[in-house]
């Protein structure tokens, strides 16, 4: 429209304009008008909803509501706005009620650089290794500094969170012993939070946890023991004879420890522990409700292959130099179905970063120092109540004191509160108290009026808490002796520039979405707008304790009701549950649901578990550690259920029948037309329906879960919320359910809510350490779907289903579609087969994937779900031309592997078994290739520009796991 | 101090371990004491205060003070903390008041990824274009955005506010106009800032302005005129013929065009207009409570040679490729001394980015529907209000109307402030009320009810104001018929994800502070905190209107008070103008101020300005435009001035003697030990002396410009005070002065404060738009000084000198160091002579600075003060590790030199004068040059790493001036 016309049109028409120059969905959805226009024709369809419509299966369309949950879509502008308005109603008071959760500085230089850059926050878990050099070197930082600080051999990249991280443990030693006891002991003085989850895990498992102070020495019939150094009260104790006398027994130690207090205290290793776990919040990680924060897990040598989680390693790469990537790939962090001992996939990668990004920034002297000035601020605190005849419990403590008080408990917590600080109500006649690296001498000063002293406030304020001697009431012999983070790196990065830089350098090494595509299958690499991310980094949402009393934190409850509620109602479930901090998290708490149901109705048998051969690793997994005994159930040539052998399976099964776990649509990329026959069939069986929500990106607006007949469903909010996959994580994994299952969903010792949305009491047992799981980044999610409103979803859903089959239609000359649907149709991604191209010219899928590299891309997702192929997902947030060039460096490849066969090029030295090419691999010395280095790295020629470096070439896996390293080279490895 | 050591410590010693750790001079200063160890043994001093003892005379030496108004330095977080009260003495209301300034959206994804992103903001002006493609890419944008919307030939690329463009263009008239004239019209209707602005600026120069509503066409005697399109009053009106009119008797026409109106009216160039010159902050910039935001100035074909300021034109590369870099170096924007029109350097370059990045977001058609939108909002309440028969004065208008009020205007507008909104009081029966594209149709149902109407919230609320006619009682020849943002670059990057890549690709071609050092003498380059910049972005700092209710602004103008007597303290005057926002802008007060004072002692014949030969070209044009006749002083062969020649000019102006400017320490990067005999010559004569602040990182904490004879100065924030350079702007100029100077400071007619810190009443005229400046940056500043403290300046003083002199010795036996001062010591920077090199190796000044971009490096400053120099300086924030990686790669092009000069290589084929080399240079095409690609691209190994690939080879600047492009070229170009 001219600006004559505009001047002259309808109003109607000027505002409609504006509406859609405001719109968000406009700027979420790559492909505008005129380019959807251009693929369908391609494809041969009128309207993008016909297209969706011929798609899925018509029996499954969902019908039009009459009112929705979901308000009319608000501009970025509105949805910031009332943001603002949540985060007014969160009190940002001092948080001092510890339980495994610090105030804490992030020093903004990490803030800026780590947390609110999108190099680091778009990027992807490191499976492409060469183009991932500066998250995994970030990572072999935190897996350095976890071993430096626990002294034990062997940490792994991260964990969910600390309570998580206990269970897991739990399972390391059951693995690992040889006991034949049952019994897992666990520490009277554990955080409340970790005893109910070891709990619920262990009842799923059949494990006996049996609680101990572990005084009486003799009750060691034990596979395991789980230790909270300090404990839950502050007290700092000698576990050194418990570990012993458990390992005189074959026991295995687990201990859960603070990384601030072991820069000041004997190390778990060096106390005889087996395996460390704990949480790294305390290093730089906001609070945020309680997550994401990254756990961490360290192992003894000779536990390494016992690990759950990623590590990663040291290797090389094709030119010899020294190449960071996941190690031991082959183990259990694999999922291996229903040999699986751990369902745990994502870490948590991107606060692993900023964890490890604090200790390079303050180094061993500032970590020492912080640790030294806590611990001395509970000194002095605690000795000012003392002086004033109030009792302190425990001599020896770190940062928490627990505090006899002289009438009830409650009213000196409400004092505290009166003046926003939050305090631990321990009992009728307790309150703890936990100060942190950002307590001040007023802060105590408060905190002793609360307790009543007389003149307190001005008393205190008066002592410098410097002259307090630290760690008096410890033992000499659990003073720390050894030194930590010894390597350069963390004393190379001390000002704030070079700290910039290194980031910087790191950020420069890695390929994330703000470079191009990232066009992974089952993992939905969408837009991560800059509005949606605007808010995690409000002190409103960050600086908020997950155990803050109810009246505090009204923004945080309100904003996850109303998500909790747009879930439900774009999933056609009733109840939903955001505890669950991944999505491997959300499939077993659905599966626990399933059981607890099974259980409730006496149905105590019901412990089978069907999975159709196609499904995810994790899905077998999760069963698995629901206490579910797993059945396959076949796929038929089109990579559907075979519904014949379904049937059988629930025939033979019919009485043990728990559950069939699908994924709708399926990873195959295609809708089943069968999905209502099949649940059906489990219904009346008598099994309940677990329907896998990873794939939820090609059904949002046009189908719905529950209307398939699914009772339960996690979804994944990194994937079709527009949560950052941040590295490698946080993820979000909410557990969405019908009715029945409702009362079956986890709760929490310390939740603020007694009800969720639609009004359901969650009554099962937690799955994460906090109430809301990673809450803090929960207003990207709400955001999202504010933003978008329902129109904007279905809108995403249609253009990412377009894109797809776009893609599809312009490769399948060159590259086979493995599966489609009725119309020759696929969902929201693709299969390409590239084994007739690897029998035809040698050229594997691996060579493919890393000559991607060569062209500026990411590869899909490799030989998932079917080996030898690579699964495209272009998402709704690729522009058409984006994605034309995409297409056209399949095709170039393509030609490139027939030139192989053709004989242009050998075998062996070609620009696809090269790839990728580094720049120092075409400057450097004598080129030898017989294709020009031109072809290496510029293989067309629009790359000039935007020419994305890999920092290595192809990488030996292989060679890592031989010689497994994983933690930080000595320097001269890169000379 | 190991653990134990620690743990058995005295306390004291903990405490104080944990403040270094936690200090954030720490953080700034990149030197450590070992490293410091390390670099005064290397210069043979004991410590860091004997060496800036022996290189600051001792004559100058502060006198230690008992009190200080600068508090004891604060840690990040407490500074944070201390913002966040500011911030919320602030209120967020809705401004509504216009006159320039209209709220706006700036896309999140322009937030993040320009205005909170170092690779942007951390970047120098672009003087080494190889090395600045993605800003230059960005300007050129932004110069095409400006011609297309204003219809004229050429726009530079931002000027520094919409008043001080105006002025500007009131200069260009004079110089182009043929007419003996000394009139220049000024429309009655201009924005009274603007008004006071032309009034104080045309005074000092001679110029008459006259006020004129250009009915009466017969007064055009004039070199030129000035309109504001729309109208102050909202006005817009048909200025064709009275153009015509004037340019019948040889006055040009300065038009002040609202870009955003532009969108729908018709163009400045077709009306006719010579100058089109105004502000683009709505294009997505934030208030700011004025600042800083990117003016603008075109002008018709013919008068490109007259613009002031920097315009960036398309040349090519030494492979033949398009680049950009600033063009016409040559004219008036390199401020030719005493031949100067202008004192402009500074542009706005990071705003000028986000306001060309706006357009690119939204394109033609968005910015059109956004003023559609707009007009139709401004009409929507008119006709509201018109209905209750109150009196909108003008029918044509866009988006501001003025309403008669029924009683006292200021009824009205206190009504609208008790709801939050802002409104412009114009007299005592009229009220101005401007509408943008943030108002909602809430706003306007607010807006009517403060106007008294009945039930009229409810009513305009029921109003869509999509149905109202936008620009009603605009005549029909003045609706835009041009199209405009044709060129490909404002539909490409629609969606978020290719705006996020595009924002990408432009700064990963640039090098920012980021990567590595700029040591870049006279401009001290050093860090921006991350924490400094946090508040920038807050709503509480970026949403407020310059002219706000003084009640509202309660936290900035605390702010102000506080840094005012910050500066007035460390500088060693009474009195600071934060108003300039720019150094040049500085300098132009403090010889206003010089005037004035002159002036009011009835001294009008005192108007000789003395300057040393050796300083900066924009002291002697700022003389200029403060209406001074400059008189050059001699330097001896020390660099020093000449205190001979420096008597007998002035015993030969005596009775004329209005100033002495000069830089201290001087532009030599020496402290002159005369300096004291030199101001008080000066005061003997009569004379003010000025001193040039651009040299203050040398001296803060050791001397102070008030105790050197200073009677007034400029500071430069973004040199000393840590605001970064942005790429080319936003800087900051206060001005400083001795209380009898005070009373001729800048005022502001829209000025919040009758007084300043220190009770000091300024009456001077304005020099910039907006009372406070550049202000939404000066809490940069504010922190900067309260996590320093006055021991943290001083001591960041003290590490830059000694960086300085490490690195004159170090290279002193590879370069000459041209001027140095008693000791042979150095100040902050050192004047490299290259000019011995040339003679014997032929390799210029330019072939070492662009060989240092291969090394990784930006160049030092080239050829000032010196032709056939380098000067350098590293400032305190570099660490030890970069500045000998800088040492080391002087040494190596100091061989490579020598080899050419020992016919290693050839003269016309080696790797300087190839530098520098593209990726692309490496890699295509057969290699012909004597040295190998790894000499050229990785002349030291551990470049491997970390380099920097410079986008283009080196660019033939003359090429570019022979064929002047200034706007976006084609796509084909690139080809």
């Amino acid at each position: 429209m001219s600006t004559a016309e505009l001047a002259g049109a309808a109003p109607a028409v000027v505002a409609a304009a504006a509406e859609r120059a405001g719109r968000f969905s406009a700027r979420h959805i790559g492909t505008d008008a005129a380019a959807q226009r251009l693929m369908l024709d391609a494809l041969g369809y009128d309207t993008v909803d016909a297209l969706v419509g011929a798609a899925v299966p018509a029996s499954i369309h969902v019908q039009p509501r009459a009112t929705s949950s979901i308000p009319p879509a608000a501009t970025e502008a509105e949805a910031l706005a009332e943001l603002r308005v949540l985060a007014s109603q969160n009190r940002t008071a001092r948080p001092m009620i510890g339980l495994g959760y610090y105030d804490t500085f992030t020093p903004s230089v990490i803030a800026r650089n780590v947390l609110e850059n999108p190099s680091w926050y778009t990027a992807y878990t490191p499976y492409q290794p060469e183009i991932s050099q500066g998250r995994l070197e970030a990572l072999i930082n935190f897996q350095t500094m976890v071993t430096d600080l626990t002294g034990l051999a062997t940490a792994n990249a991260s964990m969910l969170d600390e309570s998580t991280a206990v269970v897991e443990g739990m399972l390391v030693a059951r693995r690992a012993s040889k006991s034949a006891s049952n019994v897992f002991l666990v520490d009277a003085d554990a955080l409340p939070q970790t005893k109910a989850l070891l709990e619920h895990r262990a009842a799923a498992l059949g494990i006996e946890v049996r609680y101990t102070s572990f005084a009486d020495l003799s009750e060691v019939a034990a596979f395991g023991a789980f230790l909270q150094y300090p404990g839950a009260s502050g007290r700092v104790w000698d576990p050194t004879d418990a570990i012993a006398a458990l390992h005189g027994h074959g026991g295995l130690a687990v201990v859960a420890a603070d990384l601030l207090a072991l820069t000041l205290l004997r190390s778990p290793g060096a106390l005889g522990a087996d395996v460390a776990v704990g949480t790294t919040q305390r290093f730089g990680v906001p609070l945020g409700f309680g997550g994401p924060h990254a756990g961490y897990m360290a192992v003894r040598a000779g536990l390494e292959r016992q690990m759950p989680g990623r590590l990663v390693g040291v290797s090389q790469d094709a030119a010899g130099h020294p190449a960071y990537r996941l190690a031991l790939q082959t183990r259990e962090q694999h999922i291996r179905r229903e040999k699986a001992t751990s369902n745990i996939c994502t870490a948590q990668v991107l606060l692993a970063v900023m964890a490890s990004m604090y200790a390079v920034y303050h180094g061993p002297e500032g970590l020492r120092s912080i640790a030294g000035e806590v611990a001395q601020k509970a000194e002095a605190l605690a000795a000012r109540l003392r002086e004033y005849g109030l009792v302190v419990r425990h001599d020896a403590f770190f940062d928490t004191i627990r505090v006899v008080t002289p009438g009830p408990s409650g009213r000196v917590v409400e004092r505290a509160r009166s003046k926003g600080y939050q305090l631990f109500w321990v009992d009728d006649a307790t309150v703890g108290v936990s100060v942190d690296e950002t307590t001040t001498a007023d802060d105590l000063a408060v905190v002793a009026w609360a307790f009543g002293l007389p003149e307190a406030e001005r008393d205190v304020r008066d002592l410098p808490f410097g002259e307090a001697e630290p760690l008096r009431g410890v033992a000499a012999s659990l003073l720390r002796q050894e030194d930590f983070l010894t390597h350069p790196v963390f004393t190379a990065h001390r000002s704030e520039t070079a700290m910039m830089r290194y980031l910087k350098t790191l950020a420069d090494r890695d390929y994330a979405l703000d470079r191009g595509m990232i066009p992974l299958g089952s993992c939905t690499m969408k837009l991560n707008a800059a509005t949606e991310m605007a808010a995690v980094s409000w002190p409103e949402f960050s600086r908020v304790h997950p155990f803050a009393p109810e009246a505090d934190v009204h923004g945080y409850l309100a904003m996850i009701e109303q998500l909790e509620t747009w879930l439900a109602e774009v999933t056609g479930y009733d109840a939903v549950s955001l505890q669950p901090n991944a999505g491997s998290q959300g499939e077993l708490a659905g599966l626990l649901a399933i059981r607890g149901y099974h259980r409730a109705n006496g149905d105590t048998g019901r412990t089978v578990c069907l999975i159709p051969s196609s499904a995810h690793g994790t899905n077998a997994a999760s069963a698995v550690l629901a206490g579910m005994k797993v059945v396959v159930v076949a796929c038929d040539e089109a990579g559907n259920v075979d519904l014949g052998d379904l049937r059988a399976k629930i025939a033979l099964h019919a009485a043990e029948l728990a559950a069939l776990m699908i994924t709708y649509p399926s990873t195959h990329g295609v809708y089943e037309h069968e999905v209502l026959e099949i649940t059906q069939a489990v219904h009346d069986a008598g099994g309940q329906v677990y329907v896998d929500g990873a794939n939820l990106n090609a059904l949002l607006g046009f189908a719905r879960f529950g209307d398939l007949g699914g009772d339960v469903s996690h979804l994944n909010l990194h994937k079709t919320f527009a949560i950052p996959h941040g590295g490698g994580g946080p993820g979000v994994g909410p557990v969405a359910a019908k009715a029945h299952l409702a009362p079956y969903l986890p709760s929490h010792p310390l939740s603020q809510r007694a009800d969720h949305a639609g009004g359901f009491v969650f009554e099962g047992g937690p799955v994460s350490a906090a109430p809301a799981g990673s809450a803090s980044i929960l207003p990207i999610s709400w955001a999202y779907v504010r933003m978008m409103g329902a129109e904007g979803l279905k809108d995403a859903t249609a253009a990412a289903v377009l894109a797809a089959n776009y893609i599809a239609a312009r490769l399948e000359d060159h590259y086979p579609v493995l599966y489609a649907g009725e119309g020759g149709l696929v969902a929201h991604e693709c299969i390409l087969d590239l084994r007739p191209l690897k029998e035809a010219t040698g050229i594997s899928v691996d060579d493919v994937a890393k000559r991607l590299i060569d062209y500026g891309f990411h590869a899909p997702t490799m030989s998932f779900p079917v080996a030898g192929t690579l699964m495209v997902e272009p998402t709704e947030s690729e522009d058409l031309g984006e994605i034309e060039r995409f297409i056209e460096a399949m095709i170039a490849i393509k030609a490139e592997a027939l030139a192989v066969a053709a004989g242009e090029w050998p075998a062996d030295d070609n620009p696809l078994v090269g790839a990728p090419h580094t720049a120092e691999s075409v400057v450097a010395g004598e080129w030898t290739h017989p294709y020009s280095r031109e072809k290496a790295v510029y293989p067309v020629h629009a790359l000039v520009r935007t020419k994305y470096w890999p920092p290595v070439r192809r990488i030996d896996n292989a060679y890592g796991d031989r010689n497994l390293v994983c933690a930080c080279p000595p320097i001269e490895a890169f000379a």
